[in-house]
């Protein structure tokens, strides 16, 4: 059994669709301090085996700014909880660079030793907050070719075009090849 | 025993300069990711208990923005390694305050259950680099009342000023009170 671990409803339903063989796991595995959202991933994923047996999955999607280097990448929660959207887009304004990327990491872990990752990004820009605010930076992102923030987008358009999509793709062809 | 844990030899020195029995414990305690500088302590002492007998103290250091609504704060290591001093002053100058919060916080932990915090904090601007830049954010830092940043003065005239210098007086006064 593959389990794909989140406490995220929408996001497992997103992974379900797409791989309607995995099953969720919602545990709380702890998130080491890290900006590299791989060794984040890896080791909530090297952590899942103490909890379980099987196959697990693991995301990671976040927002990292041109004009701070990649911050703040996972670190994005909390930049939400203290500055907010409005901080973060008036980062982005004074400091004369709104180009970001949204990715998605996505491990899956076959075992402790067999661990894959498959990544999808998304060029865009950040923008004052536009749209439902109920679902993280989504207001801010507007992706690159769009005319709408995610957050002024229906969760189909959203999907269609989202950096967690391609990621899943990617696992899934890979998952289909035979592992 | 009290044990004090880090790896900063020069942070331990300071520590042993004003509480003469506490010895050192180098032992590498994960950080949790988090902003709150006392939750952090408190996931280190009690994963201490698993790693030696004794008592323990673990100290935070951090730079805590006005202009970023406390952020870095905790998350100043990551900020360091991205963006540099150079983006941190350059965020504080463009986002039009400068005013920041040098804050220690040390947790003891006499045993898993009391766990006691003590606090030490200087206030300041955030300038552009001076002084030797060996040391984290002290070339940026700019304590209020002095002309030099943390970067450009000896060792002695920082402790003496020093956040945490203050939050370890407290601690030894504690001790000495009889716990």
């Amino acid at each position: 059994m593959i389990y794909f671990i989140t406490g995220n409803k929408n996001k497992f339903e997103e992974v379900k669709s797409i791989l309607p063989d995995v099953e969720q796991l919602d545990i709380d595995l702890p998130e080491i301090q890290e900006i590299d959202a791989k060794e984040i991933i890896k080791t909530k994923l090297t952590e899942a085996f103490n909890h379980a047996d099987g196959e697990f999955i693991v995301e990671d999607t976040s927002l990292y700014f041109d004009c701070l280097k990649g911050l703040p990448g996972p670190l994005i929660k909390w930049f939400l909880q203290t500055i907010g959207n409005d901080g973060l887009a008036e980062i982005a304004e004074k400091l004369g660079n709104n180009k970001a990327e949204a990715k998605t990491i996505i491990g899956y872990a076959k075992n402790r030793e067999e661990i894959y990752f498959f990544e999808g990004a998304i060029k865009g820009r950040i923008v004052n907050p536009k749209g439902e605010t109920n679902f993280g930076w989504d207001p801010i992102f507007l992706p690159d070719g769009y005319e709408k923030t995610f957050a002024e987008m229906s969760r189909e358009e959203k999907n269609e075009i989202s950096m967690r999509r391609n990621a899943l793709n990617k696992l899934s062809e890979f998952l289909r090849s035979g592992k």
